[in-house]
This record gives structure tokens, C-alpha cells and sequence, in this order.
């Protein structure tokens, strides 16, 4: 268990508050890029809040869905529910003029015009690989601990990590740019499960496999953007 | 409990028919609302059962998806499945040219060229509200009914009252226009629910309850459509 | 319980391997309906994936969250997860000029102007339209065997065979052209369905029900293909 040493180790920032600190930016990073998603379609103020939170809870819960498994992140922590709506109310309020138009988060890095839509989008890099990470490890660990197979378990993180962005899309009539863009996401997820899987089978402590596979996943994704990485397509 | 006391009084129409008649307005109105954003989309026959049915029953069913809840409306009361069928048989036989092109019941007021149309909207404008109260208020009270923190209660009527739409929306291959149109119409939704939460803990009897929280986000929808308000939007 | 006589007969091919071997067909053949739908959408790799399995496992994953029903069959056979993948793989590496811009399986017959497709989009049909029948029934008899009624288990049944193509779709950002191409498609999987409630209310046995039902709604899929037949629309 070499891993997990430096968990136990104190630390000025304990690994438990450093983890909220990575899941809370990771899901605002995630409704971030579901209200940049809807300001794009021009949608009123309900739609931004809804798209925003399929974004962030969406991924999640149509994983406890097809788990049967209850209740949702957003049932037993219901506050996040207010965050969102302040998050949403505040971004529509304070953010107005500079994050227009800035491509979502999720790999869109197509050149833009302006500096500071490209600023945005490198700042929400970031904290989207981090969350692609953690849910994806997350998802993985809960699906193992129900019992389901391993490659039910990959997929489930999967699920967790990237359909979030899939309803996003999918509720502003997009077709879902984790589908679409090329850009390595779920395939990095896709691995990053698999880590998990081992390193569970291998018997790591539970918070070394978060880190492992959380780190592995994150990190390839945040390589494929720097090496603009591309994947392939049928034909 | 002031207000309930008019629910016991006997009436040459009872509340419990009166609640059965305006359930059935709201139902059919919904079924309507997909049955036109269907024949708009030149959807054939399956099409438009299937649309009318999720504008009708989706809500309610994702409502219990999301609630881990069994069995559906539409289940329990199967009869309700050869409604639908029959209505919209009915409507493709009786009533194809003097409603097509009609704008869906959920607030697209554009002006239309035609006089037919605007009348058609209007005439489904009034039990469009009462099933969004109708059905806000009941979703929110079989949530609270659960267990459900106050906030998920609520979101749950919000499901209840605008996801059949929505699921409308999305086959129809439209961004929701419960997301698009900036009409307030999951707010009155929003604050009908919060009336059940508050008049609930008041200790107000379930009839009573109903009446108020339904009253309530129906009348906010009515006055909201008669003044022309308008929802912001981000910019 | 004359029709279940053959299927006790020993023969080269049990009755079993057989179901077994059109089970795999129309899955496959479901899956290429995904892939090419996909293709034509210039979906990355992920996105070819999971269009297929969509199209592949959607209808029956649809039926058991309905049902509230476990294990997915993905979960008790994840193998076919595997599958999957590799299909996918080895399709994009060996058909990819042969079979691009194929028109999808689901009765989108329009004249093509390369021979190659009407071929592929014939050849399609046949498994196609034997999934429809198999995947109809099983679900059909699946949803009677958990105690629901008549109308229910029919809907049941069509949501199995019909609601994989709807997913495949929805995420391409197309209308469903189960709802939109004025071929039959749901409406001979309802006739199949309501053959198995009867069939099962007469007490025939569970092979003779299969056979019949699956029969039934796959021969009406390609008779209605081979006649030209088309549903009314609204107008």
C-alpha cells in the first residue's frame, strides 16, 4: 500500500478537505460549462438553471438510475440545489458580458476571435479534467462495491464522468460534443475505470485507488488537450 | 383550517368530481399540446400517440422514475393508454384542418397570421394552467408524502407539472420551449410547490393544501400570459 | 398446443440455438443501424460506440427501468459489452468504404443512387425486421410474466423493440424516424404484441407464444416493406 501513505500523512490541507475542494470546483466547473451551453441557445433563465444542473447532478444520477440506487447526490446533499440556483442567478448576474459565447468546457478548443473566450476555456480545462477524474473513479468504486462486473463498473464511471454533458447537449439540441468533437473524454474516463478496477483487484486502499485512477484519468485527458490528440473517426 | 372547510360543504358538484373533471381537462390539453407539436413536425400516426403520450404521462412518469416509485399513473389506471389512443385518433379524424399550425399550449403566444390559431391557443391556454397547478401541487405533495427534503419536493412538482412537455420538446427534436420562450411556466410551477411545503408544515388539510398550492401556480401562469411578463436571460 | 410440437422435435439446429442464433443477428443488425446512423452524423469513435449500443440495448434497458427491473441484460451478459466494442472496431476498420452513408435499417427506403446501399439497407431488413418480432415478444411476455396488464405488457413489448432505434435518434439530433417515416414499424410490433397476450390468454405454450408473436409482427414488418404500405399522418 505504498500509495496510501502519503493519505495518512498530516497535511496543512487534509486529503478529505482536498477532495471536497476538487469535487466542488469539478461541479462547478461542470454547471459552468452546462450554463455557457445554454447562453449559446439564448435559453430564458429557468432553462440555464436546469441545463446547468444536468450538467453537473445528470451524470450522476442516471447512474444511481440504471443502479437502482437511492437516494440521488442532490436528494441527500439537497443544499447543492440552492447552490446551483445561486450559481446560475450570480453568473447571469456578475458574469454577463465576458463569458459569452465562450465554447463549453468539454474540448470544443476550436480557435476563437477573442482572447478572452479561449482565456475561459483554458481556465475550465482545469477543473473539467479534474471532475472528469474524480466521477469517473467515484462512479467506478460505487458500481464495485454493489457488485456489478468490471466492465459494468468502467462503464458506470463512465456514465457518472460524461453524460452530464451528454443531457446538457442533448436538452440544447446539440448532438453531445463528447460524441462529436474527436477530443479524447470518455475514452480517458474509459481507462481511468479500468485503473480503478486493478487497482482494486490488487487490493490498494480505497483512497489510493481514488487518487490513481482519478490522476490517471485526468491526466490523460489534460495530455490530449496539450498534444491536441484526436480520435478516430469511421472513414 | 379555514379553507378546507368549503371542500366539505355538499355540493350539487362535488370537489372530488370537480378535481376528476379538471384532472381530465388538463390531460387532454397536454395530450393536445404534443398532438400539435407532432402534426407540426409532420410526425405520422405512431409519431403523434407517442408525442401526445410522453406531453400527457411523461412528466408524472419521470416523477416516479426519479422517486424509485411504482406503478405509474399510466399503469394503474391502463384504461387511460386507449384514452389517449382514442383521442388521438379522434383528433386526426375530426379535427386536421382547422388546428394545423397551431402554436403548442406552453406559451408560444407569437402572433399568428391567422385567426383560428390564436383561438385554438388561447382556448388551451386555460387547461394548460390548471394541469400545470394540478399537477405541480399533487407531484409535490406525493414527494413531501415520501420523505423528500422541501427543495426536492418541489422540484419534483416542477417534474411533474413540465417534464411531459419537455420529453415533448426533445422527440420532437426542439430545445424545450419550457427553456426557450421566457415565459414563466416552471417558475409558477416553482412557487406553487413552495405554497404546498409552507401550507403542509401549517398543518392545513391535504384538500386544502392542493387547492392553494394548484390556485396558486395556475393563477401566476394566467396572470403571467394576460400581462405578457417576460423571464431574463443571460446578457 | 399444436404449434409447440415442433419445438420439441430434435433437430440438427435445436430450437434454442436457433432463437439464440436470430437473437444475435438482430442485435448485430440493431447495433450497424447505430453505427451507421452515427456515421452518417461523423460521430468520433466514443460516439459510434455508443450510438450502437443504444440502438442495440436501449429498448430493453428502456423496459427495465420502467419495470424496475434487474439486471439489465448488458449486466447479466456483459460480455456482450465486449461485443459490442469489438463489432464496432472491426466494422470501422473493414466496411468503412463499402457501407458509408447507408440509409438506416429502419425503413428509410428512399431510392438510393449507389447500388451498394439499397443492398446494405436490404440486407438490413431481414434481421432488422426478425429483431422487431423476437425483441417484441420477449418483452411482450416478460412484462405478463411480472403481473402487468394487457395493455401495459403490449406497450412494454414496443418500447423493447422500437425505443433502441428512438435513443439512436435522439442522441444523433434526428427526429425518431420510428415516428416520422410513415412506415410501419411500432404498429407491427403492437399486432405482434397483442398476438402474445392472446396467445398466453389461450394458454398456448411459452415457445408456441414466442414464435407466434415474434412471427407475426416481424411478417407484417416485411410485408408492409415489401407493399409499400404507409401510415396516415395528421392532414
Amino acid at each position: 500500500m505504498p500509495l496510501s501513505a502519503p493519505l495518512s500523512v498530516p497535511l496543512p490541507l487534509s486529503p478529505s478537505a482536498l477532495l471536497s475542494a476538487v469535487e466542488i470546483a469539478a461541479t462547478v466547473a461542470f454547471a459552468l460549462s452546462g450554463l455557457l451551453a445554454g447562453a449559446r441557445k439564448k435559453l430564458d433563465a429557468v432553462g440555464l438553471i436546469v441545463v446547468a444542473g444536468l450538467a453537473a447532478f445528470g451524470g450522476g444520477t442516471l447512474r444511481d438510475v440504471l443502479l437502482d440506487r437511492r437516494p440521488f447526490f442532490w436528494v441527500e446533499h439537497a443544499n447543492w440545489l440552492w447552490a446551483l440556483v445561486l450559481l446560475c442567478l450570480g453568473a447571469m448576474l456578475f458574469l454577463r458580458k465576458r463569458h459569452l459565447g465562450v465554447e463549453a468546457a468539454q474540448g470544443q478548443a476550436a480557435p476563437q476571435p477573442r482572447r478572452l473566450r479561449v482565456g475561459t476555456e483554458r481556465a475550465m480545462q482545469w477543473p473539467d479534467a479534474l471532475g472528469l477524474g474524480l466521477f469517473t473513479a467515484t462512479g467506478t468504486q460505487l458500481a464495485l462495491a454493489m457488485g456489478q462486473p468490471a466492465i459494468v463498473a468502467v462503464v458506470m464511471g463512465v456514465i457518472t464522468a460524461v453524460c452530464g454533458g451528454v443531457l446538457r447537449d442533448i436538452v440544447c439540441n446539440d448532438i453531445p460534443s463528447a460524441f462529436h468533437d474527436h477530443r479524447p473524454y470518455a475514452v480517458c474516463a474509459f481507462l481511468g475505470g479500468w485503473a480503478v478496477v486493478g487497482a482494486q483487484a490488487l487490493g490498494w486502499p480505497e483512497g489510493a485507488v481514488l487518487l490513481m485512477g482519478a490522476g490517471l484519468a485526468s491526466g490523460l485527458r489534460l495530455l490530449a488537450l496539450a498534444t491536441d490528440f484526436r480520435l478516430p473517426s469511421w472513414e
